[in-house]
Parts: C-alpha cells; structure tokens; sequence
C-alpha cells in the first residue's frame, strides 16, 4: 500500500471568548503515513473512528491551565480507535481502544512503555454503537456515575436536584438516579427541554430557570438529599438552603463562574452546619482506578436494556473540529458532540 | 436535713441583639428541696458542680431555632453534677455526670426511663480538675476531635489553617494538629492572641487578622490540606483557593453570616473541582457515638501529659450566668466559660 494522506488538526492561536476556527486552528491536510510499512519500533498503530469534542477543550487552550495545550500542537481529546499494527502485546489488530486520542486520521504511538494503561480495550459484548463510548459510555457517563457513586451516595426513595439537567452529563445523572430510585428534580434553559426531561427521560419535575424561579420551584419539590451542581452561583445557593441533614453536593462545574457572571457569591454556607451537608468537587480522571471496571460492567448493559437512553450530534470529517467545538461552547449541540472520521 | 434553697436560673424573654441579664434573665432563689427526703420516684438526684456558658446559647434564644428554650423556663446547657441519692442501677452516690444540666443547684431526675444515655459517668482517672470535663474534654474539645477525626482526616506533616484559632474550639484544633503532627498557621484578632498562639501553644504561624492580609498570610504559609472555618466569608475564600488537592474544610461556624456581615458572598467554589476539595458541615451531636469511646480514652490523658494545655475563665455563683454569657458573645472571656456553683 502506498501512502496515504494523514490530515490532523492543530491548535495554532489562543482565542480570547469564543474561538474563531478560521484564525485559532489549522486543519493540516499535507502529512502522508503508509499503514503497511511504517516502522513502528516495538508501539501499535491506531485508525481513528470517533473523536469526542468537549467543553472543556476551551479551557486547554488559555495557557497556564491544567494540562494545556501548546500551540502548534495537536488536538488531543477522548477517541475510538481501531487497532491497524502492533507489537506490543497487549493490542491485537482489530482491537478497539478508547483513550486519550491525538486529532488525526492515524496515530503511531512508539514510545509505548507503561501507556498500555492509558488505552482501554472496548470488548463491545452490546455491540453498541461505537461513538456511544465516548458519551454516556465514555467520560460524560463516567462523570455522572463516579461523581453519583463517590460523592452522591444515592439510596433509593432519595431526592436529587441536577442543574443543566438537559446537559450529556446532566442527562445521564437525571438517568441513573431514576434507575436507583431517586426522586428527580432538573433544571434546564429552554421549555423544549423541559419538555425533553420529562417526557422522553420521565424525570420528576423539571423547569426552565430562565422563566421560572429556582426558589420556588425547589421549594415546591421538597428538601434535597443530593444536589449536583453544574452552574454554582444563585442555583448553588438555593440548593444550599434546600439540603436535608447530611445531603450531599457533587460540584461538578461552576458554569457561572468561568464566565465571570457570579458576582454575587454564595451566601448560605452556614446552612452546611447544622444540616452536615457534604460538598466535594469532582473531578473524573482521579476515581478512573476505582470505579473503572465496575462502570464497563454495568453502564453498556444498562444502555443495551434501554435503561438509559441518548443522544447524538454527529459530525463526519476531521476538518470540523472547530466548528463542532464552537457549537459546543454556545450549547447548540442536541446531545453529545461527536465527530465520526470518515462516512 | 432540712429543705435547702435550690435557686435557678431563668429565660424570661428573647433580647434582641446582646442580652441583657437585668431584663431577659432571671435568678429565681425562692425554690427549696431537702435533698434526703425528697422522692425520687425511682429516679436520682443531683447536686450541680461546674456549667458550661457558651455561644451557642444565644441561638437558644431565638424562637424557632434548633431546640429553642422557651420563655419562663431554666436555662439548660452542659454540666459537672455529683450523684447524692439514686434509685437506678447505673448511678451510684458519689459519681461525676456529664451531661446536659439545667441551671440550678439541685436536679431531680424522675422520669427516667431511657435518660441513661444522656449522661456519662466521669471516671477522671487522671485526676483532672472536673472543669476541664466542660472545655478541652467536653464539648469543645469533642467539637475539636470529632470535626478533626470525620471530617479534617489528618496526616501527619500536612498543613492546616484554623480560624478563630486563639478561641475554646481553635486552641483544642490547633493543639491537637500539632500532636498530629501537622503545620499550623492561626488568625485571631489580637497581637496578644498571636502572641499566645505561637509561645504558648506552639503553632508555626500566627497572625492578626485586623492588621494583616489573610490573603497574604495564608499565601505566604503555603497550600492547605485541611482548613477550620468559623468565621465564613472572605477568609472562607481566601482558603478555598489555597487548598491543597484533595483538601478537606471543616465548616464548623460561619460567625460572619450569623451576624449579616457577610455581604459580598464566596465567590471561589469553583477552586474545589479541580482541586477535589472536600467541604462538610460539623454537627458534634451526632457524631458522639461513634468517637465518645475514643474521645474519653484519649484526650484527658493528652492533658494529664501535658500535650494539650488549657485555660479557663471561672465565675462563682449561679446567679452571674447571664453577664457570663454577654462576656463570651462579646468574646471577652480568656480561655473556657465556666460557671462554678460553690466556692
């Protein structure tokens, strides 16, 4: 086999707001690799599939962030990956891998020693549609079931509160806890959504926060045993107010602060006292060790059995990405943003 | 023997702001018993050594708070009470109880039943003066440990920072971090209380909040893995951002919101996610069964070593409990509150 094309796509400016695909990032469509014959000096070479775009990209493209990116790189984000060549043992042609994925047709991964962990076989017993390993079978859904399982603690004919419910990972916590017998309450930005929650996930109660108020919508639901907070100011604060004894808060994101918006602060901490409410950041890639195994176990099943439903905005071609991801930043994706490589 | 005065000490009506013994309060000297005659009716008798006068007290006040006391009753809080007769099997004459204790000379305990549990004897095999059973091994040397031990989760040569550090509840913190083997830094709000923090108790960094920068201090100090909140507000903020990843805050007091002073909010919430920081309310009470036992074997005989150093603030006589507590909500007490009842 000749060579053949290996486009990638290159962050090469940081943005300031929103990026301007055009101007930040380069769709590199010169490098060439030949699949047979390239020397993979003891590594494996990996076919890209599906690539996830994530909001929290943005935040790897402000330098000094957390694992940033340099410019000139790569993007690099959560994939599905076919398994051309190997010579390593733990990879077998064919084999498919989800992992930490450069944005690029192919991957020759050489410096292999001690990556093996970072790959994860996707055996597939489902066979599930393989973009769904990247939602609520990958790190959306992995982050709805640690933060649940690690901090949330949740104990059938309890309550839950879920900010930015109509959200992939929102979505899927609203999901798990009816599965484990919760009482659901979700907040959302739009009535369609509202509508969404309630008749296609069957959630309790749901409700638009821009047209009603969170206080008195969850002061009509009743106290809270968990609250997962995804947008942190005014929302955050009523939930605080709201806690039963020894409610517990997963702080997953605090969409109002990265923006600058939560000028008022959060003022009923003191509730936390003589309620005992727990509160704890999440943060997905440090409980992978622990809740790994027992998430492939049981998450894919549920998906198959149609306990958990999803949805998906797919987007064919590489040369995309920073379209998709701006979609992404202004909430214009209906379900989680995937981009498949080829039709 | 013939009857005895048995005065009290009465809640006649709620103050708005700092009491005002001469109108909110009541010392009641009318009452007599005769401790050798009067029946017990298969109950016991008590005769009152040493109470307890301490902020939460006020809260009491307010109608409609946690356990509220109502107006005309006798006030009730923590006390040392000897056993003069007893008709239950658990209480014998002579021994020391520790428990919640209205305030007055003589208690007869009558309806009973199931009331055992309420009160522990105080075996004081280390001889302590019986006082100390009301401060650094009473409740806020429980509120200290327990918050310490459920919550802080200590290791030794981690860091914590204890506001209020120079208070009944900081001191035993700050002590007990140091037995641990933690890096203490302390605010307080006086030159004398730093004074105090560093010579005599040792902690490694002390500082005025009124003539410092908490943001500096604590900055200079370094991360945080554990942080003892009891004030809220900025210094609450100030901590958020300089917790250590998988830092853990005891919120054990929010002084500043109890006061309305804490208009500008926290703002930082958003440091915890990626951080993974930890932040749970503290409630001593329900967490007495599960360290009591470890408690009792542990922390007196810390002070009879020497380890944990305290101080106490004596007053004679029932009749000054109410300028006792305008003293402590005024913070003008040094060291534990505690009301002697005999010379």
């Amino acid at each position: 086999m000749a060579p053949v094309p290996n486009p990638c796509y290159r962050f090469v400016s940081a943005p300031a707001g929103y990026p301007d695909p055009a101007k930040n990032f380069q769709y590199d469509a010169s490098r060439t690799i030949d699949p047979d014959n390239v020397d993979l000096k003891g590594g494996f070479l990996t076919q890209t599939q599906f690539l996830s775009v994530d909001p929290y990209m943005r935040g790897r493209m402000d330098a000094g962030t957390f694992d940033c990116w340099k410019v000139g790189q790569v993007w690099a984000g959560f994939g599905i990956s076919e398994v051309i060549r190997s010579e390593v043992p733990e990879f077998q042609e064919g084999d498919i891998l989800y992992g930490i994925q450069p944005f690029e047709h192919y991957s020759l991964h050489t410096k292999y020693e001690g990556r093996g962990k970072l790959w994860r076989v996707i055996h597939n017993h489902e066979d599930l549609p393989l973009s769904v390993y990247l939602g609520m079978a990958g790190m959306p859904g992995k982050t709805a079931y640690y933060g649940m399982k690690s901090i949330g603690d949740p104990k059938a004919g309890e309550s839950i509160f879920v900010s930015t419910a109509a959200g992939v990972v929102g979505q899927t916590v609203c999901q798990f806890s009816k599965a484990w017998g919760l009482k659901v309450l979700g907040s959302t930005g739009s009535d369609e959504k509202v509508k969404f929650l309630r008749e296609e996930l069957g959630i309790d109660q749901a409700f638009n926060y821009k047209t009603s108020s969170t206080a008195e919508e969850v002061k009509k639901f009743g106290g809270l045993d968990i609250y997962w907070d995804n947008v942190g100011s005014e929302t955050l604060d009523v939930a605080l107010k709201n806690m039963n004894l020894k409610g517990r808060i997963v702080v997953c994101g605090q969409i109002a602060s990265y923006n600058g918006e939560d000028t008022k602060g959060i003022k009923n901490i003191f509730h936390m006292v003589y309620n005992e409410v727990k509160m704890q950041g999440l943060h997905v890639s440090t409980l992978e060790s622990q809740y790994v195994d027992e998430f492939y176990a049981t998450v894919p099943k549920m998906i198959e059995e149609g306990k958990l439903k999803y949805t998906e905005d797919v987007t064919i071609g590489l040369e995309n990405a920073g379209e998709v991801l701006v979609k992404v930043l202004k909430g214009q994706n209906v379900g989680k943003a995937i981009l498949q490589m080829w039709e």
